[in-house]
């Protein structure tokens, strides 16, 4: 990246709040679209967590990618609906910087049953 | 990446033209292998051309990697063809600079239901 | 990423072994967890040897990411515990080094079938 910038990876987020999964089943018949907004909020948050913790939210150049899985049921294909939520939440909290490139596809399975996952790279500057 | 080089992080693109979604359906029983050959292609076309806005073609170092998902039907395998059509594209679009790392995988569902997204990172030179 | 250093972004690698794909179906109803894990671990192995081919394993500054695909039966969730393996041999073989972060996401369908399929980005020394 040249110029005293890194690249922070942050590894697949999923609904966890204080400890415990929230949002457990398939997008939308078992989790409404409004739940998994919420869900992909909650990664959204977990994600800026991880990247206050690795490097300082103020650090924050860019955010280079974001990559969201929805456990989809057959036929559903609003996925990037869903991505919006968290995409807005960095937009909100980064501002300019929050602005992103974004993939959305629709998964089968996620770990322990979850309905969103979030992967992220930043850049930083060092 | 050091000396006048920065990535570049293509949202996943879908299969897009003129403003309206092609190939809408699971590969290869909705959309046969060979549609969905045409669909990446016109992915790998919307890829140069988010690079061409953000970059320029001609900055372009290295294709550093192409992630496709391809919306398959219960035992579809053949990924790989699918996104070597666009890869192959790339390859001759940018020569030696079009080479590239890929991942291919099969997902149940996709936005708006089309049968095939891509989204790559490229290294340009600055 | 200043200071020479590159990323390496390693494709999607398969639990290819001696040439022959091993370990094809579903988790766990067709490849038991066990099993699954072998073959996370053989996509790891076939990483490193991307990563040895393309700049020398002891170049590796660290592993950016790891972003792991197992093919699942319907309502499989334990997508960590087989990339799991993965992860903990790339940390056997290249120590702190090999610490990173994960997404691992359940599909419905991987290249020819087989039940594991892991990309990776690494951090290396110029």
């Amino acid at each position: 990246m040249g110029g005293g910038k890194a690249l922070v990876f942050v590894a697949g987020q999923v609904p966890l709040e204080d400890g415990q999964l929230r949002f457990i089943g398939r997008v939308p018949t078992e989790v409404s679209l409004e739940d998994a907004q919420a869900a992909a909020r909650l990664c959204a948050l977990n994600i800026l967590a991880q990247v206050e913790a690795a490097a300082g939210l103020d650090k924050v150049d860019v955010v280079a990618s974001v990559t969201g899985f929805v456990r989809s049921a057959e036929g559903f294909g609003e996925q990037p609906q869903v991505i919006n939520a968290a995409s807005d939440l960095l937009a909100d909290v980064l501002g300019d910087a929050g602005r992103h490139s974004r993939a959305a596809v629709g998964v089968s399975e996620l770990p322990r049953g979850v309905s969103v996952e979030i992967a992220a790279v930043f850049v930083v500057r060092t």
